[in-house]
């Protein structure tokens, strides 16, 4: 079971790694500048979690996989990524979506082997998805992918209380494990073709 | 004492909470993406503060009372203020004054708690009092209040010293916690009030 | 040898922290936001290192040296510098090259202390050195030096492979630490001299 996570986390470093390098290539960025970063995108939310659950040193110090990966990412875009007009627009959201997805159970698994109450591990899950997405549009001066009307906060929440309840109800470590990643990653990924969003709470136009 | 300390630190989450949620809604954002917010200009400068000094998992992790206070305030807010033109405009500045006046005590007694020295106290509370608003701010994309030319940091640093320097002089621990809440409140109210700024460094007109 | 590490740190602080204070006066700030700038300028790198590596409480905590030298830095630099015209404009750049060549030893050298990894190190290096300048942008709404075109990370990393690789040859330690250094140093400031800069990954651009 661990494999099949740890196989997930990895997944979800390359595609934040490729979503950063993305969005580096809009900015024209010196190479070693796209590497910095695709790296705080993969490994920013993350290590957040682990500073504020005292886990350090954090993940990627410990376990030299996770750099490899954006490395070899880096590189595989920098090969193939080359004429800008084959980027269709949709690959960075998607991209960011999928490692939505996956960094969210990663996050709240991370909190339940601690012993942490669900709660808890809702908000790593959001913690290890969001934040190193924040910090990507912050660094690119861009309003936060979470800020903007369209559901993105919600599908991670959704993707961790699915999880959570899953494995409380006796669910199967990896049919949990599915089933969450499928909720975030349908609700972010419909939100994105469908302009979906919650009602905004909005304090600008009058009502 | 203790309890007065952690009903000041509970009030001080909700009105951070509120002013955060008041600055989403500036912003058109949807529920979760107000609760995020919210979260982070509520617990965003404890969080930074336990991380630096080691003190993890962070308050908010072990105690579930706080993302409670967060949620109780963000719906609060959802049910009571629906018509904009009844938000004064002076509501989040204040809000986040009395956050910034109550913070700052909070981080001070905490890093007096675990026998620190004073200057390093005052600075806790700095980090403590302005670390959530920064946060809230950046993620908004506004220019942080602690950068703008009007007493800010100031009243938080103000309050630190009058809480260190009256537990030394021996004060009790209720006069000197009042007294520097007080000190920092009013300080930073009547710089809102008033338009108060100190004579600003200013290397761009020509002096 | 720590003596002259620990001197390189303590240089290392004030130019990051005079950086700051240059910075927080082209925004027209007040004396304590000041303080604030140059501070998080001066120990922001060296606090996310030590807060992903679990050294904590972190450096500046256990050591008031780092503070005082950044409240000398600042008070000197309201003393010495009134007139703008006389603050050329390269100063900044190169306070901050100075300051990124400094800690980036600084950061792979506390990482090799604690008997991580070369690749560790260098990373750690990179924390250390662009950490504190690319929070004093965000604060200041500017895009971050790291993110433009011109060699800025490159220096960084190049910085922190040479000492890494002349220590694991069996180089003098001083040797090392002057070799890195100047690499990084001559590196950034040619970039800022002649505006080099890497072949740009551009995905804006037809090509």
């Amino acid at each position: 079971m661990i494999d099949w996570i740890y196989f997930f986390d990895l997944c979800g470093t390359a595609v934040f790694a490729l979503s950063g390098a993305l969005a580096a290539g809009r900015h024209k960025m010196d190479p070693f500048g796209v590497l910095v970063l695709a790296s705080v995108t993969a490994i920013g939310g993350g290590s957040i979690r682990d500073a504020l659950l005292g886990t350090t040193p954090v993940f990627w110090i410990q376990d030299h996989n996770y750099i490899t990966v954006i490395l070899i990412t880096v590189i595989l875009t920098f090969i193939f990524v080359r004429k800008p007009k084959r980027v269709p627009r949709y690959i960075l959201p998607v991209a960011d979506a999928l490692g939505l997805a996956l960094f969210t159970v990663i996050g709240v698994e991370k909190a339940l082997n601690l012993e942490l109450s669900g709660m808890t591990a809702v908000v790593m899950g959001l913690i290890t998805g969001v934040g190193g997405g924040i910090i990507r549009d912050l660094l690119c001066q861009q309003v936060p992918m979470v800020l903007r009307t369209e559901i993105y906060a919600t599908a991670s929440i959704m993707g961790g209380i699915c999880y959570t309840i899953s494995l409380h109800l006796g669910a199967a470590d990896m049919f949990a494990l599915l089933f969450a990643m499928s909720t975030a990653l349908v609700i972010r990924l419909a939100a994105i073709r469908w302009h979906l969003s919650l009602p905004a709470f909005d304090l600008k136009t009058p009502q």
